[in-house]
C-alpha cells in the first residue's frame, strides 16, 4: 500500500487552489461551498485501456483527455467548472507515466480553474473516472429537452476530426504529414467548449456536446425535444485537414458519424439567434449554422435540397 | 453499444427522487441545488475485482457495499447523504449479475436517502467507483485535524469483525457455525455510521472512519492533530461472533489491525463528553470510550496499565 501512497504525491499539493474549497485532498471527503443561487452540475466519465484508449496513448494526452471530456459535459449545460475528483486505476506504480499523466491533467484543470479535491488510487487494469462539479446558476441549465419547431440548428468548430485521427492511429487510413498530428491531436485533445456553452444559457433552447457524432447525438436532442430535425450537409463545417485528407464523401461521412468531436450541438429560436452570435463572436469559437428543428420526430440529411444517405464507413467507435 | 444501453435501464427510473434533483440521470449532467448555508462533502472509493473484492462476491452485497464505504466517508465529516454518481466497468453484460447489484445498491441508497443522478457504463475488467456528494452545515464538518491533548478517544460499534469475515472467505480461518454469516456479512455489509457522525458536529473534536483499522486510522488523526494518543486495548469492544470465534490475544488483534470495519474512530474533549455521550445515545448507536489523546505524537498500547504487543497475524489487508 505504500507505493500508493506514491502515487497520490503526484497529484496532492499541485491542485489548483480555489477560494470555495474548505478542505481539498487528504481528509474523508473534501468540503466545497457553493456559490449563493448556483446549481451544482455533476458528470462523469470512465476511460478503460483498449476500451478507450490503446496502451500507448501518450499519459500526458491521456490526463488532459480525461478531464476534458468532462469539461465538455459541463459545457453542454452551460456551467462553470469547479471542483473534480480523480479514481485512478493503474496495475503497477510507473513514476514517469505518473509524471506525464499528472502534467496532462493539471495543464487543462489550471487553464480552466478546476480544482482536484480527492479520489482513489487502486491497483487493478488501467481506468480513469472523473466525476466533475460545476456551477450554474439557478434554473439557467441547458438540457436536451427545450427544441422548439423553427428552431436553428447549430454546431461549434469542426467536424469529425477526431474520428480519423483515431482512424490514423488504428493503421486505417494511412497519412504521413502535419496533416496527420492535427487530426491525432483532435483526437487525444478534444477542445471543451466551456465559454461558448456559458455564452449559450438564456439564449439556447437545448445544447448537448457531440461525442457519438451528430447523428447519432442530433437524436438524444430530437426524442428529448419530441422534435424533428432537417441537416444540411453541404453546411457541416470540415477542417482543411480532413478536406486534403479524404474525399468529400468520406469527409461528410466522419462529420455525421464519427464520434469525439465534443463540440457543442445546439439550437437557438429565431428570435435569439442575433443575441446568439453576438455572443458566441465574443468567445472566439467558430460557430455554424447546419440546419433547422421541425416537426415528426425524424432527421432529415439534405444536400443542396436533395435527400442525402451517408455512405456507409463502417465507423468503428471506441 | 446498444448491449451497455441495456445496463442503463437497471438504474435509471429507480432511482430515489429528491426534491433537490433538477435534473437527474439522462442529460449530460445532473443539476442539483444545495440547500442554503450548506457546505457540500465530496468523496470517492473504487471496488476492484480481484483486488477489493472476489469475482464470486454476491452482486447485492457488492452494490450495498459500494455505495456503503462511502456513506462511512460522509458520516467521518458529520454530513448527511445526498446525492452520488456510479461508474460501472463490467466485463460483460450479466442480467441477473445487475439485477442484484443494483438491488443491493438501492436498497441502501433509499434507507439513507440518496439519489443515484448520474454515472457511466463502460466495458472492461469488473470495477466500481461511486462518488458521493453530501450536505453538511458551513463551518461544521469533522476532520481528522482537530484533536487535543486530553480528549477522550471513543469508537462506534464493535472492531475486528469484518478482518475475520475476509479470513474465513479466504479459508484462512474455519467456521461452520451462524458466527460465520455473521462475520461475512460484517465484511459483505458494513453498516455506515451516517446518523451517528451527524450527531457529533460540533462536539467531536476530530473524527475518521475505521477502513484500515485502528492502529493504522488513529495515525491520521495523530498526525492531523499533532498529538499523541494512548489506547486501552482492554476496553476495545468486541463481539461476542469474535470472542468465540477465535483466542483473545487474536481477537485483539483483529480488532486493532483488522480493516474494512467501517466504524467512526472519534476525539471528544471532556467539555462536551455528557452532550456527546447523550446525543450518541439517541442515535442508539454503541459506543466505547477505548483511550485518551497525549502528547509526544505517539499511539501507545495499554492493557490494564502495561505496555501491550499485538500478536503479528499478518493480516492482509485486500
Amino acid at each position: 500500500m505504500k507505493e500508493f501512497q506514491l502515487i497520490e504525491s503526484f497529484f496532492t499539493g499541485r491542485a489548483q487552489s480555489r477560494k470555495d474549497v474548505v478542505i481539498g485532498i487528504g481528509d474523508d471527503c473534501a468540503i466545497v461551498t457553493p456559490a449563493v443561487n448556483k446549481s451544482i452540475a455533476i458528470s462523469c466519465d470512465t476511460l478503460v485501456e483498449n476500451v478507450h484508449f490503446f496502451p500507448d496513448m501518450p499519459a500526458k494526452d491521456l490526463g488532459y483527455k480525461s478531464l476534458a471530456v468532462n469539461l465538455s459535459d459541463l459545457a453542454s449545460m452551460g456551467a462553470e467548472p469547479a471542483w473534480m475528483t480523480l479514481a485512478l486505476t493503474l496495475p503497477e506504480v510507473d513514476e514517469q507515466w505518473l509524471a506525464d499523466f499528472s502534467e496532462g491533467l493539471f495543464e487543462i484543470a489550471e487553464y480552466y480553474g478546476v480544482a482536484l479535491i480527492g479520489g482513489d488510487t487502486t491497483r487493478g487494469p488501467r481506468s480513469i473516472t472523473v466525476t466533475i462539479n460545476g456551477q450554474v446558476p439557478q434554473d439557467t441549465g441547458l438540457t436536451r429537452s427545450g427544441a422548439n419547431n423553427g428552431d436553428w440548428i447549430y454546431v461549434t468548430g469542426t467536424l469529425g476530426d477526431s474520428a480519423l485521427g483515431l482512424d490514423i492511429l488504428r493503421g486505417k487510413v494511412n497519412l504521413e504529414n502535419a496533416d496527420r498530428d492535427y487530426l491525432i491531436g483532435r483526437h487525444y485533445r478534444p477542445t471543451p467548449r466551456v465559454l461558448a456553452g456559458q455564452s449559450l444559457r438564456m439564449l439556447a433552447s437545448s445544447a448537448i456536446d457531440i461525442s457519438d457524432g451528430i447523428m447519432s447525438d442530433l437524436q438524444h436532442i430530437i426524442k428529448g425535444s419530441q422534435v424533428g430535425a432537417v441537416i444540411n450537409v453541404e453546411c457541416l463545417p470540415l477542417s482543411d485537414e480532413l478536406k486534403r485528407s479524404v474525399d468529400l464523401e468520406t469527409a461528410l461521412s466522419y462529420a455525421l458519424t464519427g464520434g469525439e468531436d465534443y463540440e457543442l450541438l445546439f439550437t437557438v429560436p429565431e428570435s435569439q439567434k442575433g443575441a446568439l452570435e453576438m455572443a458566441l463572436v465574443e468567445t472566439g469559437v467558430r460557430f455554424t449554422q447546419i440546419g433547422q428543428i421541425c416537426t415528426g420526430g425524424q432527421l432529415k440529411l439534405l444536400q443542396d435540397n436533395q435527400p442525402f444517405e451517408p455512405s456507409n464507413l463502417g465507423f468503428e467507435h471506441f
